[in-house]
């Protein structure tokens, strides 16, 4: 069933240990839909300017990903510009440029309005809500945010929270978000917020999900989930790790018939599968040139990682 | 099939958010040696002062623990006082009277010549050496160390780790003794050194091992296995949470007949098991009333947490 996913199309400006890319295709609704469309139809809402050029979209069409709702407005497309030092966990931003993304007014496509899955990318949670406001009759809204929201525009974001049902967000910002250093409490405080499941990444440790007692039918016994991320030699580009985690996360679920403990936690399986790869290189590199029998091997990967009994091993 | 502990028997004077205690039980062998009694035999070296009474040596009898290998000294028994301040993960040392522990020159006592299993807690790692030379015969060896030996004693460290066969480290101590801030990269570095398996210890997201090729007998094809950690609203007292992990971890591997991957997954568990009961209060009481059902319980749950096919989960 189709994925409506609203946030960024942007270029990014990226410098690593491994290296340095100048104006790359990035952006959060760009990973979020790369990973989501190995599992199931997305539609993409977004901005961009003039310098996004067919071969750009390309990307996106070329996955089956439906790119209607993405505006072309005069002047430059969103431009972030960042590095990562020895620690591959904390991007520091050296520019934003947000240039025509500093106008942008979401708009529903009419052949959107019958999508079944929301995703509420990381933008300023007024679009969020107001994306959210014109999509009342989604089966589930799951949505991301980041540390700028939660510090200076709480009230804004408080009102976002009220009506999502799942929440991703990395341990740095459930900790800013609930004013809690443990885990459990910080997920609680969240919960009360709004969402009915929290999932708090941990990067190159995984994520752990929370669920607000019965958040769903069937989830009355769901205590936390703890997915494992890969342990990797080497990472190129963190960039977009979170969202292509998101993508594969909502795209498995929202391919699935129901939402059921167990879809859910394959769900976050795939959420570290897609990052993991994303990682592996600069920019969409990965995800663009990926395959189906490739997620399925790597997540055989996290099951052999972190389950007891393995089927492929004498006893 | 029994294991040989040395390490420290001591007193602890420790301070959490939780509260304060004086002089309370605690030390790498006491704690090592009452998660692993759960599983197996075992046997202590050590040394203890004039202030450790019957009632303190009792609380390892009780369990079963062979006590003959801890000398009694003149003097005072090793004292650590520590606080945790918000950062549970970090413990802050205010003060260090090694007292007796200063002269420890370790003896095997003859009755503990046939142990198979040898466990060199985290303590100097010449004496370290000392009694793995003295035992050349044991199945495995299994070690730990801190950041006060691989900064300043590397030389001595990196002896002793040439003939070990399972370490135990944290992620800090991984990076300083490697060099290597990718977790990946540091564990092939630390095993150059001579462990063929390192235990990686995440704190609260859990624990990744990694194997040489071909470790053990049957190990060939075994990848990084990561073993999850128990989301817990409070954690009273930090202390003694890893060398109750190896307890757990070692004491299970000596319980089975032989050592399979299937059986150091589990162990791994089992380590994070009994860290988790160490941590919910204050010394050793956690593990003086605990009993194996309570363990088989909470196994459990760890499996709940990362596991995709629940038992008893309608589908």
């Amino acid at each position: 069933m189709a994925i409506l996913v609203v946030g960024s199309v942007a270029f990014d400006s990226i410098e690593t240990p491994s290296g340095k890319v100048e104006k790359v295709l990035g952006g959060s609704s760009t990973y979020f839909a790369l990973a989501a469309s190995f599992f199931t139809n997305v539609r993409v809402i977004g901005v961009v300017g003039e310098d996004f050029l067919p071969e750009h979209e390309a990307v996106m069409t070329r996955r089956g990903i439906d790119t209607r709702g993405i505006e072309r407005a005069p002047g430059l497309t969103f431009h972030w510009t960042g590095e990562y030092k020895e620690n591959l966990s904390e991007a520091k931003t050296l520019k934003t440029d947000l240039n025509v993304f500093a106008d942008f007014q979401p708009k529903i496509p009419a052949v959107y309005q019958d999508s079944e899955y929301l995703f509420l990318g990381n933008i300023d949670p007024v679009l969020q809500a107001l994306v959210r406001s014109q999509m009342p009759d989604v089966k589930l809204v799951c949505g991301d945010t980041m540390n700028l929201w939660i510090g200076h525009f709480r009230e804004n974001l408080e009102k976002m929270l009220k009506d999502l049902d799942v929440l991703l967000i990395n341990d740095g910002e459930a900790k800013m978000l609930s004013g809690e250093r443990n885990m459990v409490l910080a997920a609680e405080k969240v919960m009360a917020l709004g969402p009915k499941a929290v999932i708090i990444k941990h990067g190159e440790f995984g994520a752990t999900s929370f669920f607000r007692g019965g958040a769903f039918p069937g989830f009355e016994q769901s205590g936390p989930f703890r997915a494992p991320a890969l342990p990797l030699a080497e990472v190129v580009d963190p960039t977009g790790a979170g969202d292509s985690f998101a993508g594969g996360f909502y795209g498995y679920i929202a391919s699935q018939p129901k939402l059921t403990p167990a879809v859910f936690r394959r769900a976050l399986f795939y959420g570290g599968v897609m990052g993991s790869f994303t990682v592996e290189q600069f920019s969409t590199t990965r995800l663009e040139t990926l395959t189906r029998a490739e997620i399925e091997d790597r997540f055989k990967l996290f099951v052999q990682l972190s389950h007891l009994e393995q089927d492929d091993e004498q006893a």
